[in-house]
């Protein structure tokens, strides 16, 4: 394998897909810090919104390991690494080089504008994915230059834009993926199928979604609840796709708090949402086609159950595909 | 993600394990080569028989490297990378580290010792997965340690262990392995499944096994070759694992040179091969669960087909999973 710029941008792609999904209203993005003499010093990601962006989380690792002080790793908040980087950073970052997916931030958001911290660091080369293209946060490109910073762009291009298009597509209109637990052999009935580490990762990704989009016959054979108890987060609201209109409302999903549920025919109600996650089967699969943006799959590495998805023939793209504790996680997108 | 020992074993375990089954009777390994500072040079994995050793290929690129000369990167041929190595090196390994997933060998088989050559390079730390039980190979440790090199043992040990498997197993008795390719909602019907690519690896595979198990009803419907003409590899023998004995005999896989067909209602055969593929579905992974090691999936990210493996009950460890060109490469073992 060819240790390339490539190959560093594909290690903070491969950090990065690990949080995708749970960063909303935020980009996922990752970051690899070189020190000067190339020297693999930090992998990060950035993991959710309001905590710190990924080139921060980088520096602060990165600070740690030059400075041999592990004080730095005692910070959480954004803001602190940020004024604990620039107060102690004392030229640490000289002649550093500095790997992201996502053309760094220049906006005073929740935290401090990325490019600024960066150009305040001493580094000398910024190596990016894809450019940022948000009203509010473009232009770090541009902070980077001014500082006599050397900006190459598009590296690993395709692979970054897929990173970032849940993020691109909430600043258009919003983002929607079709998210199942299947085994091996493709079955998605008979109980329990994921491991406990991947439910938990459906809560927290239920705790991220304002819109959870599921069939009439889940909710009557499953009667969930479809909050996201695990990690003590927000229920997303409900949306019933089903042409019939009378349910049990003693069925758990009904009865959580802070939490609309909505019973339609059509999935017109999806405009008034961003961040859509639908959960189905075959015949959700076949009907929602044409709204969704891209597929998770979570499987299961064993065998059993009868039935899955059938009479679909459908092809699709690889995004990502990672071993996560027992399952495999996979995002893929319809290749058409 | 912290970068630290385990991190770059890692790399070295991922890159092997796209090698897994086609280093017959090699074992599947992976080198990783860091320079003084620290500094990734190399990420190699041994490829095939007969040509250089994972340590041999990371020293090669990593020479390279620091050297900045590019000639020895067209040397192929084991013998002349040892040789060119040995009279270049001018100590510009000195100080370095160097990963290996199994301990590096110390006899003189169809390449030179790896372990020798590394103590004569000035090498300061290896890093080391598995030990070598090989009676043939083993020691190549205390021969790092009689040359004052720093050896660390059992890093990722379970997983370097996993990786090595099917060349243990080759020592003592055979390897056997079922590979299916599948569809992601898990059908295994209906023609081609898997991407050109992938289909390649599978003949690639074939050419270094030895005995290919398939059952009488894949002879009968497919009408298979069953051969590696792809990778113009040579064809293994075939044991048609079935109770009928009559076979239209103009079927190809009869009417391969140098290929010896057994039709048996026993997998007694068996015995008699040491590196062993199982080809089939349902039924063949039942009456073969008892003598199989490993399973390698090839899961083509598409819906299609009608069947899979069902009325099957089994859980699975996943070894490794990549995604290879646009297919998933998946080894799992039975969770027993």
């Amino acid at each position: 394998m060819v240790v390339d710029t490539n190959f560093y941008m594909n290690l903070a792609l491969t950090e990065a897909w690990k949080y995708q999904g749970l960063t909303y209203p935020n980009p996922a993005v990752g970051c690899v810090i070189l020190g000067q003499d190339n020297v693999l010093l930090a992998i990060e990601a950035h993991k959710k919104a309001g905590e710190a962006h990924a080139e921060v989380l980088a520096l602060q690792v990165a600070y740690a390991s030059l400075s041999e002080n592990k004080e730095i790793l005692n910070l959480s908040k954004s803001s602190d690494i940020h004024n604990y980087l620039l107060q102690n950073h004392n030229n640490i970052f000289n002649n550093i080089s500095l790997f992201t997916t996502l053309e760094p931030c220049s906006h005073l958001g929740r935290t401090p504008s990325c490019a600024l911290l960066i150009s305040q660091m001493g580094i000398k080369k910024v190596y990016v994915g894809s450019l940022d293209t948000n009203k509010v946060a473009l232009g770090g490109n541009k902070i980077l230059e001014q500082n006599n910073i050397f900006v190459q762009n598009s590296i690993l291009k395709k692979e970054c834009d897929d990173l970032v298009f849940p993020f691109k597509s909430w600043q258009k209109k919003n983002f929607v993926f079709f998210k199942w637990a299947q085994r091996l052999n493709g079955t998605t009935d008979g109980g329990a199928i994921s491991s406990s580490e991947t439910r938990v990762l459906t809560h927290s990704m239920r705790d991220v979604c304002d819109l959870l989009v599921i069939g009439g016959n889940t909710v009557r054979i499953d009667r969930p609840t479809l909050d996201a108890r695990d990690v003590k987060g927000k229920a997303p609201d409900i949306l019933i796709y089903s042409k019939q209109k009378n349910f049990d409302k003693s069925i758990a999903l009904f009865n959580v708090k802070n939490r609309k549920v909505i019973i339609s025919h059509t999935l017109d109600e999806i405009s008034n949402y961003k961040n859509i996650m639908i959960e189905g089967s075959s015949k959700m699969f076949a009907l929602t086609l044409d709204i969704t943006d891209y597929y998770l799959s979570y499987i299961s590495p064993s065998f059993g159950g009868d039935k899955g998805f059938s009479k679909i023939d459908e092809k699709f793209q690889i995004l990502n595909v990672q071993k996560e504790e027992k399952d495999i996680i996979m995002w893929i997108k319809r290749d058409i």
